[in-house]
């Protein structure tokens, strides 16, 4: 008799961005005439850059022609792009990371949840709370929790609350965690970690041989130089951290697919006889096993991000949207709304209005502005009461949005 | 402390492909003046076809534009890729499957491994022996086995010997499964499964209440039409079965990665209170979660080889690889080789000559010959004492191949 994996049984309701997206889709089935601005999946709305566009075109034609076709490449990801993120998303910042360390794949949404496949169920995990629902969701279907409380906690998970209090940056949580996962910049609330902060937590990591699952998915967003882009910019880091990248909001390309995930050699994680074993090697029999890389035309577009104009395209991009974020953040607070986040961040983080749950909230912002953002309550308990605007939008719906929500009681 | 997935330690040796690549790699360093012919890892060298490139180009060029730039797409894929895969791989050939039952992935390896999450490690799972390594290892990596005892075989698994005697469609093995991998045209020995035998498979399933996976990614190579294209032919089978089909082998999509797997709403899976619960809804929330769609222009591109052209082209590929199978096999046979499969797929499955172990042929072959193969034994343990040889090549390579192999010792 063929058994189900009981573990997706503790799973609660639906992932959030299925169920905004069945929410908004009945409201527009009933309100056919009304102009409904989408600000809640966290989804890029400006086209592949020209450079990336070229190189894009290039790859296809490569695979039309006998002599240039591409059959299976590397599970990893071809050695011309793996060389172009070691030396300008790392060595060129002085990091020492080689290409051999760097993993190509076809998002962190995959390779964030995947990762989970090869830590034992033994490990107990630390997440943030409020953090991307990716996180808590794996680690349950993985089995390493119990099931879910009715105060929306999952037994078994290390909850790290993220407030006001905290400057949304997590204080240690009392009982010691094998993995934790940290976003920086962070989704959802737009914060920050300085160099100091993220130190603390690999000192941590260190002592305690935990490993740091760090999604650094909006590191492009950073503005400021005192914020660290990759935790390997802290000593010590190469020992305890993975890091997990992508191009879908540095490069637009969440409908192309393209993401990396970096494992140090040094990396070590233990079996129960505390022999030491590679994580690099455990991720890439994982890989080779299960995944067969990335689309070539793809990884060319990818690598065209590495380029003199395609870093200048693709910044301009970025800056694009953190006008946004800051144009968001400023109506927003000047408005009455006590907002977090917007700045080094694509996402701002608002409190609701007269203590709405967030979903109450996201119904209001939805019938009454016609807007779409995202409850603050789907990314975790903390998270009630919140609500998550994203800068991931047209510049004229930004400004048309923050006119329409801004004298929502 | 951080502690790995252990299973991972009863994995044996690489996975085959890797292993051979590393063969050849050396043997390459080593001989640099020698003309390598690669048949080995099975995979395609003709380009994609002119209306697939076309259709690719359009994609990239729409993510180009704002106006018709797609960000985030459906986690199952694109209606209109899922409609075109319904209504001409199934409804046109008199089966009932609708679009929503049908998930776009990136990859048959990829979902062949990834099923194995939504059943729980309770399941016994059948495999046939030889077989693609993909479903042993990740059945391994997911818990469901013992360890490897000295002849091959992982305590746990339910081994079916696939031998000339059986004709290599297994027998009902001693031992009632749970869930059944079947792969038809078969890799690595190129047989195929007639109606009759598929429908003693279905019933089989049915009366246990085990699930078959039914790979059947290289169904576009049957041309006698006794011979079932797809599982659900089979009266019955829509209740006990998933099919996986790829555009890998099919259209040369091996580099530029989608594939299909295809469950039926009727596909129930049981709890271990024996409550019954939707396949499709599992896989669903699993794909979800932990997957964000196939890139938008390589839909696209998949989409192209259902048109009139599209499908025109792409079975002149497929004579193309066909008509090498049928000169290697008649090759191999009129030189003394025992030779197996070669019509209706693109693999031949041969006895090594005098007894030799597979890997000792493999670097008898790369060395002598310069010719690149599979070791039946990379397959499983009852693969010992074959040889795979793939018909994706080029034919001049197809019958230098052949000359060069056919006075081997």
């Amino acid at each position: 008799m063929a058994l189900i994996n009981e573990n997706y049984l503790k799973l609660q309701a639906g992932y959030l961005f299925p169920e905004i997206g069945r929410r908004v889709s009945e409201f527009i089935a009933a309100n056919p005439d009304k102009k409904v601005i989408k600000m809640g999946i966290g989804d890029v709305t400006q086209p592949l850059v020209p450079s990336v566009v070229k190189a894009f075109h290039e790859g296809v034609d490569e695979m039309a022609k006998g002599d240039t076709f591409k059959g299976y490449g590397p599970e990893q990801g071809y050695a011309f792009l793996r060389e172009a993120i070691a030396k300008n998303s790392y060595q060129s910042n002085g990091i020492d990371i080689s290409a051999n360390e760097i993993f190509v794949s076809d998002g962190s949404k995959c390779d964030t949840g995947n990762i989970q496949e090869i830590f034992g169920n033994d490990n107990k995990i630390a997440i943030c709370d409020p953090s991307y629902p990716v996180y808590v969701d794996t680690t349950v279907m993985s089995g390493k929790t119990g099931v879910c409380q009715s105060n929306g906690y999952y037994d078994g998970i290390i909850y790290m609350p993220c407030t006001e209090e905290n400057n949304f940056i997590p204080d240690f949580p009392k009982e010691i965690p094998d993995l934790i996962f940290l976003c920086y910049p962070n989704n959802p609330t737009g914060s920050v970690a300085s160099r100091e902060e993220l130190k603390k937590w690999v000192d941590y990591a260190t002592k305690n041989k935990s490993i740091i699952l760090y999604d650094a998915a909006y590191e492009a967003f950073i503005t400021e130089d005192s914020i660290p882009h990759s935790i390997f910019e802290i000593e010590g880091a190469k020992k305890v951290a993975i890091e997990f990248r992508s191009f879908s909001k540095t490069a637009g390309f969440t409908g192309t697919r393209c993401a990396i995930t970096v494992i140090p050699k040094e990396l070590v994680a233990y079996d129960s006889e505390g022999k030491l074993h590679s994580v690099k090697a455990l991720w890439n029999r994982r890989q080779s096993t299960k995944f067969n890389g990335v689309s070539y035309p793809v990884q060319k577009a990818a690598a065209a991000t590495f380029t003199n104009e395609g870093k200048k395209e693709v910044a301009e991009i970025i800056s694009y949207y953190l006008e946004n974020a800051r144009i968001m953040k400023d109506s927003l607070t000047s408005n009455g709304y006590e907002a977090y986040g917007g700045a080094n961040a694509p996402y701002v983080w608002v409190k609701t209005k007269n203590n709405a749950t967030s979903w109450d909230f996201f119904d209001k912002v939805l019938n009454e502005a016609n807007v779409v953002g995202t409850p603050g309550s789907g990314f975790g308990p903390a998270g009630e009461g919140y609500f998550r605007f994203s800068a991931f939008a047209d510049r004229e719906n930004v400004l048309e949005a923050m006119e329409r929500v801004k004298n929502l009681a």
